[in-house]
């Protein structure tokens, strides 16, 4: 079988990773277009016409094009889903909590771990500073509290959801980089419970951690890469 | 009759009056507790109690507590929506349209208009660079050729939708500073329609882009605010 669903990634992008699992969670067939990051082929003519933001991972089911990985892991969930818990239809309340879990991390998880690991490893003129380092922290507490209040398992409840795919790769990007976990006890115990529970998604998120892990002491050569506002590093 | 749905909120929070607008367009009746931003009210042990993140708004429907303005307009428009296109339930292309919109919106729109108007209208430390201004203007670019592109009147489509909101008081922030448009006619275009065809909406967002301006001109005395991470202005 042919298949028809094409996913523009690149092997160490963490949103990219997130929405490969949930292709596997789903068991949908897809193939990978990897994108040539490093020359900047997300910045080509080609596929800006495909998708204005030039930006990975993007989805292309039949022709429908869509970014934004939790965009795109929600539609997965909607259309291929077959079990009533990774995102369920009717419980209005769970839903609530899964759509809370995603803003948050779009609004102020991943906006730390991009600001202060994904940043300084890929351009010139971004720091690791304390300062970025306060707000990861704070991200971190708020992201353990919630778990240590709900007193559930996983991200968004008792069961794995479409919520818990981004935190992994958030939390895996800062895994990459040996951060300081110990004042977060509630995110370690749902990372190890992920690892245990899930090894077949597992699988996929640890090659995005190899990957980062790789490229974070091992700085790409990105002088191709034309960048709109992003400083390029010279190596 | 007495309302039973209470939004925590600011007067000119973009996320606020986003949360009123949905509020306003599926006509549920609401109470609105003002927090006390200026001395940290959402950092008081009460607050926290209810809602770790200690940001506003935040949604308490009969005890549900959400906050995320974004997932709070999602649960509205599923507990409340009457019609079929405020936040469509079936079609799934236009779904993906809306949660990329709103996924945009998190990562990249807000997160821009944050960085370089909200944050230094607030708080020491942060200035408005050209740095800045380069990530706000790409922002308008990308969302500018979005509307463009897709040759239609709203952010999602035909009609409004839920993804409307946060983008009008994304955009109301940067007019409250006297941001330069003329590069992003299709968002001109938009902004002014939503004015003319919503002026019950309008209403509501006004009222925000009214404390905006005023704040943007005569900064808050936030030196009673123990924040977490930012330096609080000293007047």
């Amino acid at each position: 079988m042919t298949s028809v669903i094409v996913l523009y990634t690149c092997v160490d992008s963490p949103p990219g990773r997130t929405v490969q699992m949930a292709l596997e969670y789903l068991k949908v067939p897809y193939t990978v277009k990897d994108v040539n990051f490093d020359v900047g082929e997300h910045f080509s003519e080609e596929f800006l016409k495909m998708y204005p933001q030039g930006e990975i991972p993007v989805l292309d089911d039949n022709g429908l094009i869509i970014g934004e990985s939790v965009a795109i892991i929600q539609y997965l969930a909607e259309k291929y889903g077959k079990d009533e818990t990774f995102y369920p239809k009717d419980d209005l309340r769970i839903r609530s909590v899964i759509h809370h879990r995603l803003a948050f991390y779009l609004s102020t998880y991943y906006r730390r771990v991009h600001d202060y690991m994904i940043l300084p490893m890929d351009y010139a003129g971004y720091e690791r500073t304390d300062e970025k380092l306060a707000k990861t922290n704070h991200a971190l507490k708020v992201f353990n509290e919630f778990l240590h209040r709900d007193g559930t398992s996983y991200v968004a409840g008792a069961t794995l959801t479409i919520a818990d795919l981004p935190f992994v790769m958030g939390t895996v990007a800062l895994k990459a980089m040996d951060f300081d976990f110990n004042l977060f006890p509630h995110v370690t115990h749902w990372f190890e419970m992920f690892q245990r529970n899930h090894s077949d998604l597992w699988t996929v998120a640890a090659e995005g951690l190899k990957g980062l892990t790789y490229y974070n002491k091992n700085p790409r050569d990105l002088t191709s890469l034309k960048h709109w506002y992003h400083i390029t590093k010279k190596n």
